[in-house]
């Protein structure tokens, strides 16, 4: 009915919101979002009540050898389902229960790259049974299960007979979040994880440093964040911080990606560890300020092994972010001492070989502790040695398919972002130009396509911190978000998908998420200031 | 140093930059916004303890007979001034005091238009004494008194020895809200009162109701907001949640504005009040949809009396706003009566008479209820007869210059609504665009000028709703207070107001208000995710 055309859709929309209004009185069940693969509802509908509403194990899993990860999922979506009610797991006599099987028993590791989401959810009468390959498979299985469950006007609890068969379009489904122009309370870290969770996303990308402020506690290197954070007691993320934030990530399936961006960016490490960025000059003399980390030095690369070697201990994921975007050559430039190293190097005038030479080195470092490596694409752009690269992540705006293309081709993974810079204000209304992004069409392979892992919406943080982030995140990132679960064809139309998205926006007030508006009209349980 | 020349500072940014970290170190005390008028700081300070400041009445108040007003912003401000601290009055030995003369006993009344907030600020040596020609301007300087407290590193409080004289430049300084397009819960007005009065507005112009929903309960028609509202019970304004709305803005200097706009913008009315709206025609026969107000019959006079009463009982302000924009005539022009009265009434074909006539009732109403009326300026742009008008008010982009000039020229007074529409997103970092405004920058005698009697932000609830409408009015509505209050040749620099508005920024955060960033940066107190 809705061309599958990417970006446009031809259906008339008046009949579009004729069968609307049919969908919806049909079924308030039928609304999940992001729309799953395969899902197939029925009118029948079954009452849940509260207090004998259960959730079972089965296969591999039983009360005695039980998923912490699963067990902490069902305490969260009790209290989603029941508002008010919290789960005891004293139930004796269920009426309804939900029980999980996994085929893989994975419940003490990480989610990661490759881990699988499928799963698989048929509700039927007095039950409904939930089928995953892993944990993580499961928690994307039990947030589909919370977003079937609505209440009557009288305030029972319903649920529809429905089969659903789930699995991501992209495996890499990410935000970023800028914790260095404004320092974020991890208490809006983790509210972040949990609307992430919502809306199905899996990879928090912690830009935690940049020019402005380093709040990194490192152990090794404490007078990072004692001089170059905002504050070094109240404007830091202590080890038991990011502990606690990759954890809190860890129970609803999302990775923790950490940045250390480097070789520009990085203003705020000069602070608190001296000789690492270069002198600028006026002339013939320090002007006293700085610029890049300075490529030329062994002490850097020394030091750098040793801040990613505490990285890549604190940070489970098999992944780095090492930046490498927008580096200025203008302080490397009027600087003797690189000049005098690039004349020996052999690399002429052109700065962006000794870019090249710093970034191979840290790469190196990288896998020498065996991460992968992501960079943002002006290490590809400018750099005609790319083998050592893995990840690139597409950032810039005009024709960034094009970019795609020419990173796939380089055989080289990608992950896309222009289309999602979510930091820039605009009406909630321009909500459907994150929506209508289609990151596979682009003239390749089957083999190239594959290639692109994935999105990320980026929260830059020049103009937000923790008093405007929900607002501006959600629900625009939960239009990204489909875009990166959902089947194209199946979510091609703005007009479709609109009155689902404005469900799906209630439900995130109804969890405490504060999630604007996307136009006129209201909610049952509307955002309670306080 | 600044060029007065409105919207173009002249003075190299660097030289500021450097004046502004003089300034800084010299005296954090300096800061209050909006700028006062006079105000004539000083390095000498006294420490503040919340064990031993206390408040106190001089002439004409005695414990005895003390202001109700008063003693509440007493606690209110003993809290904002030690945060954690409540005010007992029961300090047996005051080492510092603020004691408030009033020259007027005007406690028990409510502020209005002419209500003079002139007051006069002294702080020195161990007490502080503050004078007001009424109890409004009393607040006025409890506000900037407040501003002028500020804590060093080690937390103890502090006070500059300074000496302020103070009034507005503008006697009109308000902000609209809408509740129509989205229900704001109480709560949500409450706290922008609250927030309101720290930026010293003193206007709540309360757009109750329009086309989407109908949430004013009234106790002459209770259908409606039983059938105009989003909901009849919880998306409505009952009588004591209109007053406990007054009481909490009288108690904060406040006015409450209520508009019921009309002839266009009723959809909602229609509901609940069958007979009100034109009925539009397809052809010969109704289309089953209706425009705006039928102004052809009688009975529609008689509600509107009806109503427009209570209103006038409901709301003490002895204005109130008729609105009278966007009227669409395509319905009324449909409509075989409509045309046949236009005939009768030698209107011809031109609708805005009829529009003019409808309203023309109204105002005479408003008379009646002995009510001074406020419209939007389409109301004036479109009748030949503006004797019947007294306040218009300037909302349309272009050149709203021109259209206050064309007002004042007619000897109405105007409200400048134009440049400060801050429902519209944009970044924070372009808050300059609503400092640098000029409402007097027109061509006019001295007399003419005084007929702008202010301005207004307008958050209007198209995308707007508790969930981001804090963040996008603060602190961008401050921006707009300064322009209202302070003195322009004072506050002409944009580069200069910077670090204050950012101070005042932090100022809100400690007070709970979710005022998002203006730049990169961080304040002592963040906000605190909930």
């Amino acid at each position: 009915m809705c061309s599958v055309n990417p970006g446009h859709c031809t259906l008339i929309k008046f009949i579009f919101l004729l069968l609307i209004i049919i969908h919806l009185s049909l079924n308030t069940a039928e609304s999940v979002w992001p729309l799953p693969q395969i899902f197939i509802p029925s009118p029948e509908r079954y009452q849940l009540k509260p207090q004998s509403f259960s959730f079972g194990y089965r296969r591999y899993l039983d009360t005695k050898h039980s998923c912490s990860v699963l067990d902490a999922a069902f305490k969260r979506y009790f209290s989603i389902l029941f508002p008010g009610y919290s789960y005891a797991n004293l139930i004796t006599f269920s009426v309804f229960t939900l029980t999980i099987s996994l085929d893989r028993h994975d419940c003490e590791g990480y989610p990661n790259q490759d881990s699988s989401e499928r799963y698989k959810l048929s509700v039927f009468a007095g039950q409904a049974s939930l089928n995953a390959e892993t944990v993580w498979g499961s928690l994307r299985g039990l947030e589909t299960f919370s977003q079937l469950v609505y209440q009557d006007d009288l305030g029972s609890y319903y649920i529809n007979k429905t089969e659903i068969e789930d699995y991501p379009q992209f495996n890499y489904r990410g935000i970023l979040l800028d914790t260095s122009r404004h320092y974020l309370p991890v208490q809006a870290i983790l509210k972040t994880l949990d609307a992430m969770a919502y809306s199905k996303f899996n990879v928090f990308h912690w830009h935690l440093v940049d020019d402005p402020s380093f709040p990194y506690q490192s152990h090794k290197f404490p007078d990072l964040s004692n001089k170059g954070a905002f504050h070094p007691v109240t404007h830091v993320y202590t080890q038991s911080d990011v502990r606690r934030v990759i954890s809190y990530a860890r129970m609803r399936g999302i990775r923790v990606l950490p940045e250390f961006d480097s070789p520009g960016h990085t203003k705020s490490w000069g602070k608190g560890q001296s000789e690492l960025l270069t002198p600028c000059y006026r002339g013939a003399t320090p002007s006293g300020t700085f610029g890049p980390v300075n490529p030329t030095l062994p002490s850097t690369y020394q030091f750098m092994l040793s801040l990613l070697k505490e990285v890549a201990s604190v940070f489970p994921d098999p992944y780095i972010h090492l930046g490498g975007d927008e580096v200025d050559f203008s302080c490397w430039r009027s600087n003797p001492y690189i000049r005098a190293f690039m004349h020996k190097m052999g690399f002429g005038l052109d700065f962006s070989k000794l870019e090249a030479f710093y970034i191979e080195k840290i790469v190196n470092i990288t896998s020498i502790l065996r991460k992968t490596s992501i960079v943002w694409q002006d290490v590809f752009d400018y750099h005609e040695r790319r083998r050592f690269l893995s990840v690139v992540e597409v950032w810039k705006q005009g024709c960034y398919l094009c970019e795609v293309r020419r990173v796939v081709k380089a055989g080289l993974r990608v992950i896309l972002a222009s289309p999602w810079y979510l930091d820039q204000p605009g009406p909630t209304h321009n909500w459907a130009r994150y929506y209508n992004v289609w990151p596979l069409a682009f003239k390749g392979t089957e083999k190239q396509k594959s290639l692109v892992i994935g999105g990320e919406v980026c929260m830059w943080g020049e103009y937000v911190d923790a008093t405007n982030l929900s607002p501006r995140l959600w629900p625009r990132a939960s239009a990204a978000a489909e875009r990166l679960w959902s089947n194209e064809r199946q979510t091609s139309c703005v007009e479709r998908a609109f009155p689902r998205l404005q469900e799906f926006r209630c439900k995130l007030l109804r969890r405490g998420i504060q999630a604007e508006p996307l136009y006129v009209g209201h909610c049952k349980h509307e955002y309670q200031t306080v």
